[in-house]
């Protein structure tokens, strides 16, 4: 089979081996005839990140397969009439937990403040993990993977969630106590989705609930958070610190106060990322489906948009 | 009973309230009377540390209790008379495993990468921490911890001891085995003691064994790593980085080339250190136990040293 990977460039060297790993039999082009193809491999990108955005001469592709969980970039397409699939990649949540267990790490064990300049500052040990206490907002399959981890650190963790539903081994806090959640949220991480309930649920008043010092990771979405808020807050100390991954404009404008607070640490979005290890397993599958005529996985319904 | 704190001024506002709340029956000064004090609280330190040097004015102490492991700066003091304990941190192991496990942490999702520039980079995405290869020099209680540590977080451990014993869980190899060992090791984490076997064990030869951009985390001893040998092996980027918090000499002094090295991060010996919430229930185990004259807890052996 004859495959287009019709992605940007600066992904070929990442994800080429891991897809041709994958299905050995699948023949994988950066280009060549249009009508020749048995299918896309795709990544919805920013535009000018976009190198196919006419489908109409895929005459023969039987699937489109996206790399990205979010397809919101390409199924309003009115060219795209081929079978498109969007990704769900298995290793997805460890990513998450890598991200959200590295940067709490970085927090907890204060390594910025060790500066490299000759000074012998011994006196500042940070606390036990077990002395330290983080709240993950949000008790999804992300936000129960990364409490587990924190719990295996040793850090005393708190789940906080709308409905509160027990996690075994996390203490768990429902609605109402979202202040308590924030109180002992010396680290605290945020993996909750963009629905109506979130939006800015991170307000002024909210943040003015964590302990001095305290920093916050934001690794779900970013309008939970009031950005303007945020940033006053950051001033007061209160939180120490925020290290963000998710923004309510993608790629975050050059000229964001995100970039030059001192108090920010900004990362490109790149904690939920799809992973060509994990990930081509499941487009090589696909690509089998499609040339045995076989019901694709996950599938988009056009309708829904997802 | 009346207890002096003979430790830096600095450590006061860390160990004082842990102290007490070990001990409500104390009563912890910082000055008087030498000849009115059951008991020393005593931080062997630098030179420019020492609060106490001549302890022939103590004439009632039953015990001068350190608050360190390390007793060779007082126990050759030929005015100590007074029984001397060493401390034993039951704290020392997880703050061992924060330290490591952070570190690790921050050279795998290649924190250092995103600098605050305005810059999306979002081409960056570590592998997942299962792809990642992490091998831990020393299998001994810390070794341990922190590679079992590292597993439950996902990475590829491999432990590398002169014996070899197995541990549950985790690859072991044995001492002819140590080229392979680091080989594997994208992150390297060195916990061996310092003896004749292990002094200068990573020299030029073995560093070139680690993978292009390995990092190499020292919390051991200082005596393990040829200096020059290291800081020639990190022009070439292999290592890529190293993370070192223990040297042959401590502090590590000013003009040293570590210090200015883009590829070394100092941090000053706080890998290890005495944690006052988990070393101030032994302080006052032994406070008691001085006082109803019963048998101390690590009770140093003057004639061996320690």
């Amino acid at each position: 089979m004859k495959v287009l990977f019709a992605a940007p460039a600066r992904l070929w060297d990442a994800w080429s081996p891991a897809l041709r790993n994958a299905c050995s039999e699948m023949e994988l082009c950066r280009e060549g005839d249009p009508a020749g193809f048995d299918a896309l491999i795709y990544a919805p990108g920013y535009p000018e990140d976009g190198t196919v955005l006419d489908f109409t001469p895929f005459t023969r592709a039987r699937l489109v397969q996206s790399l990205w969980a979010g397809v919101e970039r390409i199924v309003t397409n009115p060219t795209l009439t081929q079978p498109l699939c969007r990704m769900v990649d298995p290793g997805l949540a460890q990513g998450m937990v890598d991200y959200c267990a590295g940067w709490a790490m970085r927090a907890h064990l204060g390594m910025d403040r060790y500066a490299q300049d000759g000074i012998w500052r011994n006196h500042l040990t940070p606390p036990l993990a077990r002395e330290r206490g983080v709240t993950v907002l949000g008790m999804g399959e992300l936000g129960r993977a990364v409490a587990s981890a924190l719990t295996g650190l040793g850090f005393r963790v708190t789940g906080w969630s709308q409905s509160g539903r027990p996690v075994p081994g996390i203490e768990a806090l429902a609605g109402a106590a979202l202040p308590e959640a924030l109180r002992r949220a010396e680290v605290l991480i945020c993996l909750l989705p963009d629905t109506p309930e979130t939006r800015n649920l991170l307000d002024a008043d909210r943040l003015a609930l964590l302990p001095q010092g305290a920093t916050v990771i934001n690794a779900g979405r970013g309008t939970l958070i009031d950005e303007r808020a945020l940033l006053a807050a950051l001033d007061q100390g209160r939180p120490g610190h925020a290290v963000l991954d998710v923004f309510r404009s993608e790629p975050l404008p050059p000229d964001h106060p995100f970039w030059a607070h001192p108090g920010v640490t900004v990362t490109p979005h790149v904690a939920a990322e799809t992973r060509p290890v994990s990930a081509a397993p499941v487009v090589a599958e696909n690509l089998r489906r499609a040339m045995r005529d076989e019901p694709l996985l996950h599938l988009v319904d056009r309708t829904r948009g997802y």
